[in-house]
């Protein structure tokens, strides 16, 4: 095991998506214990740790390109909590979703609206609390 | 016809694509002229004429959805020349592209980073003249 | 505002979906309000008042890109029911996704056709209330 | 084999495509004979030749499914081609290729257009011969 | 009806995914009893029929069919029970969808992971009873 | 840089593609240089040198992967030849390709076999020489 992407991927991945992450490495470790591990190393330890873009930045082309590929709201739903976790506003999050329509068509950008509706609904309902 | 939304969009569209633009319209005229008023009007006049992202974060947004496509080579072409032109770096770009294995798999990065290569090209070519 | 285009949408939206549009416009609106006036006036204003098709085949090529996608059940729900609203039968309907099936896949006609029995359903339901 | 559907489906195939899609059966026959002959019997053995819709209607939904896949540019001129054999005019194909951009985003609208472009083009080159 | 094709169809089903085939035809029977005649005829009676691959890889490319489209749980679902119905390994169907990753993004191959992991669980809970 | 993972991809680079592999990764590695390093890394080395699989059961879930995307002919074409270095018959790519008619659809199922003729007949181009 190459402990230096790890060790970097699981930074990567906290920043990112907080204590949410390993709730996920742990559901996918029970059946496929290399790959949670290949999660963290290439997309977290590989990708999301390099420079050449800000983190604000890459949150922004993974939530477009999740908007795009419209089957994946589990995933949107992380990295707009994770977009909101390194700086985006949600403001800045919705204009990403809305220009989507022009790539991917309406229904995957009102879906995705959808989505963030729930994330922020969900965080005000926290902050009640 | 609203002149605004048109005016508008014909701004965003020179400001981003120069006159590039000009051309995929007039070739779109020909066969469905109220659709190239459409594309002024929507995704320029509606859409990036907006504000709540910098130029710059559009682009990135459009360009990670464009890859995740993975079918729209003349569109991807138009929008890495368009991200130059409203500050992108060439390692910006290809730092998005990259990223975007992650979601959309590595065939698509693959032939979106030999599409940004064949732009780069045609650049340094001309500025060669 | 286009208040031109924006009354041309409402009344295609109205025509199309009846008040359940409505419904999908208020949600979209808390979260994204320009979103949901852009869903008016494009889609709607802009191109099912449009003539040269009538309404019925708008609906057919609807549901044929809805079922194509795969990955919209919402808006094809809505669809099937604002198709039989301009006139389609639910034959014909059902013809449609079945033809599908050579151009999307097996699974991407069967999803569909499960949504249509749904949506049939709740409208039987309805009628014996 | 099965003749009867494989007459229906020839039948139906010369309907649409005229002598064009022998050419592309011949071209399959070499590495996957029997796939030629499911071509002929499924989609147009089974589903061209069906009642329920018009052949208009149908190629309404066929050209609207290719434009959302936005891969296939060959099987969408052959069916654009073919929307006219059974009566479509052009101001309709490009009405149902203009709407796909609600869908299936503008870029897969865009180069269906110009793909529309190339077949009518053709077409009036040959009239003038 | 083609009684040779039909039978051949209904066996193939039949060793594939046992008495749960039956069940999704009749769902679709109600609504489009053609295609659910379809079904059986042409995926199994034509094309899981066939000798050529062995009935373990015809499972390996379907779950890497169905892992890349991304939209299709239910026959994602029907189709890892139907893999191990034909002796696929609980392992190797793992790696079919680990290697996805690579060619259709990460979110597909996690997604689909769960959907298995729930496979398993049902059949585990299944053999406790 | 992780020496044991880039060797090993190599390795499994070179048993699959022979010396094609190289010259895309020239290719890529003139514009993206640690993107190249990660492909050889993460898909050969990590994936592909995995046990679990055999060498054709992971050619055959690829190659159904890429016909199922429908917009990838160059990875297509590589990985037939693939198919063929590491074991696949002639006919057993063809089947698989057939099959992913079922779910990808006939247009991919069409395309691709063409793809396949291309691949083979410069085969035999070569053999001739």
């Amino acid at each position: 095991m190459d402990s230096t992407r790890y060790t970097r991927g699981q930074e990567a991945l906290a920043r990112i998506h907080g204590h949410i992450g390993e709730g996920v490495m742990n559901a996918l470790g029970d059946i496929a214990p290399d790959f949670a591990r290949f999660i963290i190393e290439f997309p977290y330890g590989d990708i999301y740790s390099r420079n050449g873009l800000s983190p604000k930045e890459r949150q922004i082309a993974t939530i477009a390109s999740l908007v795009t590929l419209g089957n994946a709201p589990t995933e949107l739903k992380a990295h707009i909590q994770g977009s909101l976790n390194v700086g985006c506003t949600r403001d800045e999050i919705v204009e990403v979703i809305m220009q989507m329509a022009v790539y991917a068509g309406f229904p995957a950008a009102v879906n995705s609206l959808l989505v963030a509706k729930d994330v922020f609904a969900e965080l005000d309902a926290k902050d009640k609390m």
